[in-house]
């Protein structure tokens, strides 16, 4: 026998990309019941004007984003811009689960935020990527081998940054077996424009985008790498440096994360069959029973279409033994495993449902 | 308390993309359990390398498509090329039920079929769209008003084409109404290149495709013709007949069908106040209850983005009084609703499902 | 030996696609010497930063958009928004060129113009569709046979809309040899999103459109309508009446034209050998000669790729029997045969200059 | 007064993507004349059948590939695939100038070649990448400061690959100025469907593109890695070794190379003003005077829409102190800078004519 238990939840922010696809997996998410779908600017117009692909829930009212709506609900879905959540989050009851899609929880040093962000701290909540390996961090106790642990039964989580999760399900399984070099490493990514949001920029628009690839925050400014930081030094790196470069290119959605890191001192003393075997092994035990990320067999490399829709993050390793260096590439549904997919997935964790109720690994393709 | 029945799928020609997209759906299917996925050229060799974004499959073994192998199901799909069908259909058992993805068994008159295909006609099955009007088909009992009612129960299922889906679904309530004359239709559409299939033909290269819109079968030679004609003489035309033009541009799925139709002797009669109401009351009438197609709001008009991965057919309507015509514009995605969603749908009414199971009507956007 | 003549052209909107595309093809124009490059919000910037494309022009100011900056050119090419040009037209002396890629002097009907613009007519202006025909005009001198002897040594010409010049090419040599009718037209156009312009507008953002084929203006309301109307009784038509439906594809550039026609009762009455062989006939006569405008070998269908900034017009016919009605594609650049290569022409022509000097034939593709 | 030359152009391969390229820049060459254009496999048929966009050739006959047809020309192109040039070029006199579009005679290391392609290594030729720097090569005289002046008067010449000339460009300048260490660069490329050339391939099919990004050649085993190390080498760094990694993005042309690269020990003891300065200072001192290739305006960063069409590359260069690294971005279009374009300018510089004949600076955007 099943039982079910029906959790309310509100969505904040509902008109934008990563609004819309919360609600797009909460419509098909068996346990939840939606609850208020609230807007800034467009409060008061129907939410099938904004996400017209969401059928099921087109003839919704868009309240507006304030605490008076949010509150009455098991869960609060915060998707809003940087700087919004603390203050909404902060009137919500303990004992509601609130999942902040933005950046403002999520990075511990408040010395990184102020540097990247340039504003307060908003404090640190539990980070919602549950397969971030905690081999080495200081703080972790034996028995926590995962970020997953420790979202059990919590009622805050801050969502990773989109690419933050491409590039530390990447190049992680490295870092923690010692296998490879936290500092110097190198991540180009292919992005979709739906990364971007719905925000009216010149460069976002259809004309410029089609038939080009465009890159962005160059030069070690881009506000997610602190946070990759952060999770690669949980995952045993005693320092991490990292050349970070994305690039728009003409998808909507999806992220293709190429990272690749020095060959560590032991691993570059191995002959090259033993540290390929090495290297292989490493990616494959980190994701062992994990059921949405997956290391491909040998020679086929994900591509983002792969993910479409989808909460899996696929990955493959190689070993340039001329270079010097391990390269992965890691392909992820930017607004699903990159942001609501994750939300979903740790809500879950949080509620003590199945970890993929209302979730698939099946892309859409081609 | 729910009942839960288990079905057996089998899917002969799993690795192109109409079987790939079956696999898909009924892998997220509360009733279904995938037995046996077969392939031509492919046998053998593993699921993953074809279809990799299907990971919960991805390990299945493709086994040769014959009929040993696809015997002992309860369902057998067939997404096999145009004449491959009749053959294999024939050696199953009358109690099992097989839909054909391919042509084969979709039009009644064997001379059409014959004009059109060049080979012998191998029989008709009952027609999976659900929604077809049978407003004054001669042979309509009283009681069948659409093409479900006839799907009940039966065990040989002729699942439509994708673009007979999104022509007849946007003008036949115009049709039925006696609103438009099936007479001087004209379609032109803009097709995403998934419906060519995985053909390694030179005009279906990303290099020819990106940045090109580009027809072809033009002018009056494509094989949907005569299965529109043959919807639209159910729906309730006395003749029909269809300037059709598809046209493929660089988006992977999707149809979006532009479909004008002369305002019949009657409506034009009408003063235009009237006939606006009475061709959006046609419209919606046609729908109403109708869990996939639906007729957007005044004013918002359908894109293939909006039913990216559902089964959902969005259609909107307006005359335009200067031309005399009236232009519908449907939205689906070929591979779902014009294909393996239709399948499913179809299969889930002929064995006393719900409807609407393993089926979304929301789509994977932007 | 070659005379040389420079003649100086200043573009006014130089920071918008039009103007831009203008800047493009006057750099390389061997009798051109670029002048004031002028622009309303972006006034005092470099081009460089709106058209970097533009590298031997990326140090240019761009200076306010007045008529004391435009004065002193032997051409001014106006790039502005509709209802911008009127005046600063009339400000400039009447030996001075002046073209006007907007549509303020396109139309020769103040009624038309006041119904779909909703504003005064400016005037008219020569039209600049060299290639338009002229056969049955009223007003048309029996040496007039086309629109291009009316534009030499004109200095006002009104350069056509882009969906309107594709439309108009398509089908008008059917028009002129009464094979087929002017009423009941249908024309349905896959464009690319540099037609809609450097707007900031949520549908035109590149996550919406990647993946996405979505129509606008759809019903009889988009602008071009009524130029087309005017073209076609230029060509002969008693009457015009036109179901219009662009939609906007997943492409930067192009317009891929599908236009349909009823047959008139003489075409109708024809053999289909001989109707075909006419058809045929008519379109080949009506472009022979002509440097830009093609009626590709039977059976090859023209694609956008083909035309990408090249100044070409592609057309291909086929008479539809089943259906009665002829069916033509045409493919243009909507920034170059559409807008500025059309301009580029015409100023030739009125200058008595080749009129091939600056323009090309050949697509870039793939 | 001008001097006309009239020189005699023959294209081998001229159904291809490199061929076709070839073709459209000397058809708008001043000085050239095409004579033979020939064929494989589609010997016997009409260019447009294969180069639709080629108007003014369109009625070409293809002419086998052979010796006997590439006689009597000034000028012989060879598109070809690698292995197929040595040959043909052996029994042509050497008073004609042959240019190879493939690989065969790029590689100086017999070793390399070998190792890479397999076969035996047909010999060197001089390297058409005109703005190779040499400043530290072993065997430059003092008065050899870059390639071109190694391509005066020459009659063979090998053009680059499209990725390795992206990625020379880029990088070099910080090489030859000892800023970066030509050790543990790491290259990641977005790149165009069209430089994988029309081989019928199940990846390179549109439905498979359209909307991915996909990488390929992962980990060492790209051929481009030795001619990119032989360049550097050139440019002054002792030893390279690189980490390449292609990705293939939803556009047809273009490649937008992001490099990165160590600094130098040198480098990394300046403060961050005088490093950024020096930076600068190199990479725009590289190429000052070059007419195609240009560094950008501090902060704007080049996309390859920019450059489509056109001869241009176009650089961007920063530096990232936290991660101890310079960081390039270039943009070419992978058939014009990084092929055909190519060949053009090196024919050019070899007959002594302007080097810009037939090419521009000015990409077709948006």
């Amino acid at each position: 026998m099943v039982m079910h238990m029906t959790i309310r939840v509100a969505v904040a922010g509902a008109s934008g990309y990563a609004g819309g696809e919360t609600l797009r997996l909460l419509a098909g998410h068996p346990e939840v019941e939606i609850g208020a779908v609230t807007a800034h600017s467009n409060a008061g117009s129907l939410l099938g004007e904004h996400q017209p692909h969401l059928r099921s829930l087109a003839d919704r009212v868009l309240l507006p984003t304030s605490v008076e709506h949010l509150l009455g609900h098991d869960v609060v879905v915060l998707a809003l811009p940087h700087g919004a959540s603390g203050e909404i989050a902060a009137q919500l009851p303990d004992d509601v689960l609130v999942l902040d899609l933005g950046a403002d929880h999520r990075l511990e040093s408040a010395a990184d935020w102020t540097s990247f962000y340039g504003s307060e701290h908003a404090g640190t909540w539990p980070y919602g990527l549950p397969e971030l390996l905690l081999t080495h961090e200081p703080g972790a106790a034996a028995s926590e081998t995962k970020q997953r642990e420790r979202l059990a039964g919590v009622r805050r989580i801050a969502v990773p940054g989109c690419n933050v999760t491409a590039v530390t399900l990447g190049i992680q399984p490295g870092v923690a077996a010692g296998l490879v070099e936290g500092r110097d490493l190198v991540a180009v990514l292919a992005n979709g424009y739906s990364g971007a949001g719905k925000s009216l920029k010149p460069h976002l628009l259809a004309s410029e985008a089609l038939g080009a690839a465009q890159p962005y925050a160059v030069g070690g400014s881009h506000r997610h790498i602190p946070e990759i930081a952060q999770n690669l030094r949980a995952a045993g790196a005693p320092a991490v440096s990292i050349s970070f470069t994305p690039t728009l290119v003409p998808m909507s959605r999806g992220i293709l994360a190429t990272v690749t890191a020095r060959l560590s001192d032991d691993a570059a003393r191995l002959d090259p069959a033993t540290l390929d075997a090495r290297v292989r092994q490493a990616w494959e035990d980190a994701y062992v029973g994990e059921p949405f990320v997956r290391v491909l067999p040998v020679g086929q490399w994900p591509t983002t279409a792969m993910t479409l829709g989808a909460n899996t993050a696929l990955v493959q390793v190689a070993v340039d033994h001329a270079a010097g260096r391990v390269v992965t590439v890691t392909a992820i549904d930017n607004l699903v495993k990159g942001t609501a997919g994750a939300a979903v997935q740790s809500m879950n964790i949080a509620l003590g449902l199945p970890q993929t109720a209302g979730l698939t690994t099946e892309g859409v393709a081609p």
